[in-house]
């Protein structure tokens, strides 16, 4: 009876005193980022900021994730930042990314066992649309992009727990 | 007792046979456009690209919203149909809006009295990151922008769900 009622032997079903929206906590609050992560998209530091907008146009997403050769997570390219840019007189094919993108330790991350609930409201907190998942790399000194999460997603669940179609 | 239990004379509590998810459901399915909608920022149909991607650093929105001169809903301006619009050859002051924005009948709109997991649905469906609240006006042939929905409207309201905040 979903946490509502409990029983014990010689007294029947009780009320456990848990509240709908308690219970609904409950619930939310098992669904982790890797339940709707989406796969993320990267572009190499010396990339241009035309080869970024390209890039993505053609992966139709709003973030791009910035590695080095090692893959490590250097930097974060929002739709903003490349229009940002593109409103400068520079021709775009000449900037490489590394300059206009938000830069690492100014990165919001998270992982794949973090609860989605804490992303929402980091996404809410921090003004942004997306978060990358990562893992460690190097002893804790860097870190891989394995994932993004972003608005969308939190979007797409809540279409979820409105059709009762949660995991 | 939040609906699971009710009562009888003479048969005492009795559990209404609803889950949890439905109780979800029926406390989702009462939340409004109204409950979550922000202020609409809009440009007139004469802007250029420039001007507009001014008002959209300005405003800090991810969506405009275009009007005629009777403050009518036209056209619908995201970040993308400006990026896009920047990597031209043509000097964007000299571009007007109405070009380049995705025109009436083809934008999806909502009222203040639509649910919001409607509105959610949409914008999965539809892939967009905006909708616009109207009134009808002129007898039904136009739409007035009172409002807008984001993804991060949504964002917000499942951090509300989890933090039992809801309205």
């Amino acid at each position: 009876m979903a946490g509502y009622l409990d029983a014990r032997p010689r007294v029947g079903y009780f009320y456990t005193g848990k509240t709908g929206a308690e219970l609904l906590g409950d619930k939310v609050k098992h669904i982790t980022v890797k339940h709707y992560q989406s796969r993320p998209i990267v572009v190499q530091e010396s990339a241009s900021v035309y080869d970024a907008i390209v890039t993505m146009f053609l992966e139709d997403v709003g973030t791009l994730f910035v590695v080095d050769k090692q893959t490590t997570l250097v930097g974060v390219l929002s739709r903003k930042d490349l229009l940002r840019a593109s409103l400068g007189k520079q021709a775009l094919e000449s900037i490489p990314v590394s300059i206009i993108m938000t830069r690492m330790p100014n990165i919001t991350v998270c992982q794949r066992d973090d609860l989605i609930t804490e992303v929402a409201k980091k996404l809410i907190d921090k003004q942004i649309d997306c978060l990358p998942v990562v893992t460690e790399v190097d002893f804790g000194s860097g870190f891989e992009v394995i994932g993004r999460i972003t608005k969308t997603n939190i979007t797409a669940l809540l279409v979820d727990l409105a059709n009762d179609e949660v995991i």
